[in-house]
């Protein structure tokens, strides 16, 4: 349909995180042909080095020097790239025995590794406080495991309690806090936790809040922020013992859909320096910690297929690639989305070719979901072109059915 | 919030496809716990072979004879299940590759077996050739690849045509042909790809129509049969040969939340027994096939987890199970539905147990879309119950992100 020509549709945030040469696409500073050579197939996902070592620079000259920054790996989990940002962040954030073995393996200290999760089975807790590792306890139920792992390991079973608020992150993709949540234990029932701990003998070390995620406004982050900080000073008073870790979640947002915008640090800054001025006197022996997933990682990875037809039907032009959301679910918009919006998808390999109207970028299975792009201004495709979706550093391969319909795995790279 | 009690809230239809033995479900005639211990681990999708049996010997009683039963092995690709699917059905439809093998691994017999997909590379049309396959050609493109590794291999490359048709099945739950689509070719260019495909020498046997799936309106899928049957015989005209294989495509639905009633096969077998009759004067060398996934194994197999802990969180119960989205995308409401809605869930270990109002039931991951009932009814779960999704034979485990949050894999078996 035509819009009317004074009407400006919404647009992507521009995605300036890797450069062009010669109208290709420089990821690790290697043109997208070359890497789809070295790579050896298509379909893969391609993670930037200098991306990630960027964005997390910035984080540091944003936020104050005393706020710890943690990865939460679930965001994605490729060994090496866990590896590689153990050595940038101050922790890891697993949520599983099968993340918390791939962050020992990739160099993590135990003594900045945290484990939350709603469901954790017993042997995952032993595993937990065999490693040394701090969990973030997120029902009473789990006490008991942790006392007698604890006992028969010889070892403290290092634990902070995950408090489900009495506040939501207002304005966030995911709400994980406020209401009834299966997600850490009730604001009201942590003093009788608390005091469950402290007679098992477990070794308290503070307390996690996470009130959710995907958020691109800052002053509601700031006043989740605020708000966590208040809570955990009135939870503090039941503590027995002091409070050395706080977490207080993270929900910083990257720009995935049209009308989107880059989330502006600054403001978040203040009120953390804000609240590190007060932990000095209201929680002396407590480090502040920022666990973010996504916005370490999102915008420093591409999802790359290879166009293996364009079809048109009935006047509209189809890229049919080798991807699609057996790779990548959510740039599908399977993942989550009530209403399916565009991820940034270019040429990979033809970024200057001038824009056509609405082509539809799908994968090989047999099922409309499978869609990549639904009508994206994009040059006219051809066959053996390379299709790029930006912003796919999280949430990607690992949040894919892989196995669907029997194509082969994609492959993931650090460059 | 509280209904007016004259106010009679829709249903799950009846699961009646598996016994009940002193409060246990019983799967392929095991009852359900001594099932869990055979496996060795929750969770686990398990599948009756006595239900597939019945389905299929359902489906030939409502059907006239002539027609023949594909199984589309998309909707569960379990080795075991497509050898056990290939041994009671006439063919068995493939997506890729990857399916062709587990197909031809499982006894099917070539000649029976149809490849259909929107992005076939050339190395899976390869393939199909050499493995005696039929393709569905789904572009011009495919043509000069099948050509020329019929000539390279010396045996005839095998094709039937799919077709875009241009009408729709109304009341789908997926709509996959009418208007712009990805799938098959245009019905105004099939007369040019039939003259590609005689010019090339492929060996040209007939039709596929597929214009939607998930339906429970007999009369929406008796009236695309029609137009299909319709569509075939008009494009005949232009064939280089006869037309002997006529797919009129599936559709079958099973019924999954409240409301939903199981579909009526008897008008269907009315319509396809008049076609039947037309065909043996109008297309008489044609078989007559009807492509079924989701319709065949769907109601045969159940999604199994363990209540891990019992949590009340402002007054709401939640049962926090082992098992989650990372294992069966679809109940969690994550594939292709607009509105979340039941699947349905009961403790099949106490089928019998009064249920109780509204709990939850979630998995083990750090998100909120990790939900596999929401509100039910269900007896209160306690600590080591197990949890059953039923209607979860069709796009579980194989549709799901296994190694989401790095959680162990699933375990299916046939019983």
């Amino acid at each position: 349909m035509a819009s009317s020509p004074e009407r400006v549709l919404p647009r992507h945030a521009e995605m300036s995180q890797f450069g062009v040469r010669d109208g290709h696409l420089l990821v690790g500073g290697v043109p997208l042909a070359q890497l789809a050579a070295r790579v050896g197939q298509t379909p893969f996902y391609a993670y930037d080095r200098a991306a990630l070592r960027a964005r997390v620079a910035s984080l540091r000259q944003a936020l104050p020097p005393a706020v710890k920054l943690h990865y939460a790996m679930k965001a994605n989990p490729m060994p090496a790239l866990v590896a590689f940002m153990a050595g940038l962040v101050d922790g890891i954030d697993v949520a599983s025995a099968g993340e918390l073995k791939v962050a020992l393996d990739g160099g993590a200290d135990p003594r900045e590794v945290s484990f939350a999760g709603p469901g954790k089975r017993d042997i995952e807790l032993r595993q937990a406080v065999a490693g040394g590792v701090l969990v973030n306890v997120e029902s009473m139920r789990e006490v008991a495991p942790l006392a007698a792992a604890a006992a028969e390991l010889g070892v403290p079973a290092r634990v902070a309690v995950r408090v489900n608020p009495d506040f939501e992150l207002k304005g966030s993709g995911m709400k994980m806090g406020g209401g009834p949540k299966q997600f850490g234990v009730d604001v009201e029932q942590v003093p009788a936790l608390l005091d469950a701990i402290g007679s098992a003998g477990l070794a308290f070390e503070g307390f996690h809040l996470f009130a959710g995620s995907q958020n691109l406004k800052p002053e509601s982050i700031c006043e989740a922020q605020q708000k966590s900080f208040e809570l955990a000073l009135r939870l503090a008073a039941d503590a027995p013992a002091p409070v050395r870790f706080l977490n207080l979640g993270g929900g910083f947002g990257i720009p995935y859909f049209p009308g989107e915008q880059h989330l502006d640090l600054r403001p978040i800054g203040d009120n953390l320096a804000a609240l590190v001025a007060r932990a000095a006197s209201e929680l002396p022996q407590a480090s502040l910690v920022i666990e973010l997933g996504r916005y370490l990682v999102g915008e420093a990875g591409v999802y790359v297929c290879r166009v293996l037809d364009r079809k048109v039907s009935r006047g509209h032009v189809f890229l049919v690639t080798d991807g699609g959301l057996h790779h990548h679910l959510s740039a599908s918009g399977n993942f989550g989305q009530v209403v399916r919006k565009n991820y940034p998808v270019a040429i990979g390999n033809r970024m200057e070719a001038p824009r056509q109207a609405g082509a539809s970028v799908v994968g090989p299975l047999c099922t409309p979901l499978d869609l990549l792009a639904d009508r994206l201004d994009l040059p006219d495709g051809r066959e053996g072109d390379l299709v790029v979706v930006f912003q796919s550093g999280a949430y990607g391969a690992s949040a894919s059915p892989q196995n669907f319909l029997g194509h082969p795995a994609c492959v993931e790279v650090l460059v």
